[in-house]
């Protein structure tokens, strides 16, 4: 564990995620001169491809032609009263029980966050088991309700799961991060994230196997987001509704996480179908925040395409990864790290004596 | 450079890659190894997707359920005739420039090796410049000739570079690497290898734009290619009857690293167009490799999809890289190291007291 533990004291008083939060624009002339850069380093331009891009979007993110790659993962971790209605391959018990694994290094996003050197911070973003011994960030936000027979969350939840992301994000750049990953563990929440990405795309729900549901479970949870879709769909008024009608906990710590990047002036990189839910939610509510986002990965989980598309976001890798809790995000991290160092360690045709073709 | 200077001494008397190359067949009871310890890790069964099969590959190919990955990037450049033909954007003295660049370490696969902790052996495989001064291997060949006009290289040749990629394969086992990249430079060398795409799948030719040529120089790399189809085509007799007319030296050179990796126990992990074409000739020779190979990443010059298609390789990466230097192939060991990384370090379902759902 990079960091300690974080003390939150969300601001349930005053939603201000109702007010426009005033997100940080990109730094184009730190862009324009990493780009610039680019192109005198001893290669054939572009023949880096997307490496090139990534420390570029780096520059811009950070404010910094030649930029910093520090990392903190933030896992949320909640549980959902859907999973009453048999959604998911495995107990809610697991959600808690991940929670020490994480915390002694066992579970994937510990071993990824150690491997390519990034802090990670645990959050209780409604955990139905007692977390009390455990060494996490409380927010006070309770399990969801079920979805498919009433909201899932309510408006002083929403607001707090948000306020806590956004103050996760400011604590964040206060220590010198510059890029976020946003990661999430819940049994049952591709559920809420299906509903999210067809609520936020207007697209039919695409349902997948989640952490590997049979024919049966598939159609049990086909028929718990159509019947969620149905009650909650006209009564849907924003962004920040759909949240608290078919969201969750986590989701919305993790809107406020990628809220908070764009207010404090870092990177995000999404991970799969419910951290991109949650990135979704705050691009609806602040779309300048767009730039600023970055797909770590394409998930097996279906739904994941259609909000990567909505984004507009093209990911770094696509392995077929399907675990949540930041793995496919940590990931890519790897390779934003590569990038950052062929952009800072490279020499250009000038330094190297070489030829340019031009 | 994490290996020294390498002494080949390449047996020209006897063209041992004439009779069978006995390839080492993976360790089936290592990957079945691995496989069930992949299962018992805390996460639903393949969530990690592409990472677990990555673990198991690496199982396989050294023989170890719980597999070490070390790394030898051997970089091989030479200089073809068939420049002549304008079919690259850049002079061939950029060949030798480089060789200086890659030991200075200011070239991309310098950093690369650097930031995934990987050995840098280089090769003159038969470069157009003095490179006495330069701490390589040397190799006694010479620059192609133009393969549009003539073969590009001779039956002594061809045995040289295929000998010395083996001794270097045979060198790096003696000194305890588990997996090899090759890579390659040489300014001119997408037009061989594409020759050698086409002559080896029998599909027509997919020319590309190389470093980046314009639409003249396109037609002039299109027209050479032809030339050359046309010429030799129908007196190719095998796989290294086709390296021969239409290869080159570094071509040569990765073939024999390829196939040295199999007779030695090792993996191997292609690059991009040209260096996998030498490892599809090494499969043409000996069909027992294909199980060693990884394709590190997918190279935006269009004819490597051709390649990886025919040797039914699926790239670990596809960042629209096309720099060659074995630059792709190192990236991808940064995916590899997570995937044996999470192997390695991940906790089972039994030692983190989580519930499995089965």
């Amino acid at each position: 564990m990079g960091a300690g533990p974080v003390s939150v004291a969300a601001s349930g008083a005053s939603p201000a995620h109702r007010a426009p939060i005033p997100i940080v624009e990109v730094d184009h002339a730190a862009r324009a001169a990493a780009r610039a850069h680019q192109e005198q380093l001893v290669k054939p331009r572009g023949a880096l491809g997307r490496l090139e891009d990534l420390a570029v979007w780096m520059a811009g993110v950070s404010g910094n032609p030649r930029p910093a790659v520090r990392v903190r993962i933030v896992v949320a971790a909640a549980d959902h009263g859907v999973v009453a209605e048999g959604v998911s391959a495995y107990p809610s018990a697991v959600t808690g029980q991940m929670l020490a694994t994480f915390l002694s290094g066992g579970a994937a996003i510990a071993v990824l966050a150690r491997a390519v050197d990034a802090d990670l911070v645990l959050v209780d973003a409604g955990v139905d088991a007692d977390t009390s011994t455990l060494d996490l960030v409380r927010t006070g936000l309770r399990p969801s309700r079920n979805l498919a027979r009433e909201p899932a969350l309510d408006v002083a939840q929403v607001a707090l799961g948000v306020d806590c992301g956004r103050e996760l994000a400011r604590q964040a750049a206060a220590d010198g991060i510059t890029v976020l990953v946003g990661g999430e563990m819940g049994i049952g929440n591709t559920t809420p994230a299906t509903c999210l990405a067809a609520t936020l795309t207007g697209r039919a729900p695409v349902v997948g196997p989640g952490t590997g549901l049979d024919d049966a479970g598939l159609a049990r949870k086909r028929a718990a987001v159509d019947r969620a879709l149905a009650l909650h769909g006209p009564h849907i008024d924003g962004p920040l509704g759909a949240l608290r009608r078919v969201g969750g906990g986590e989701i919305a710590v993790l809107c406020g996480l990628a809220l908070g990047a764009g207010e404090h002036g870092l990177g995000y990189v999404c991970d799969g179908l419910i951290a991109t839910a949650g990135a979704a939610v705050a691009a609806a509510i602040e779309p300048g925040l767009r730039p600023r986002l970055l797909a770590g990965h394409r998930s097996a989980e279906p739904a994941h395409d259609v909000l990567l598309e909505h984004l507009g976001l093209e990911p770094v890798l696509d392995l077929a990864m399907r675990l949540g809790e930041g793995s496919g995000a940590a990931a890519a991290i790897a390779i934003l790290r590569l990038a950052c160092a062929l952009h800072a360690g490279m020499a250009t045709f000038a330094q190297a004596g070489v030829s340019d073709h031009e």
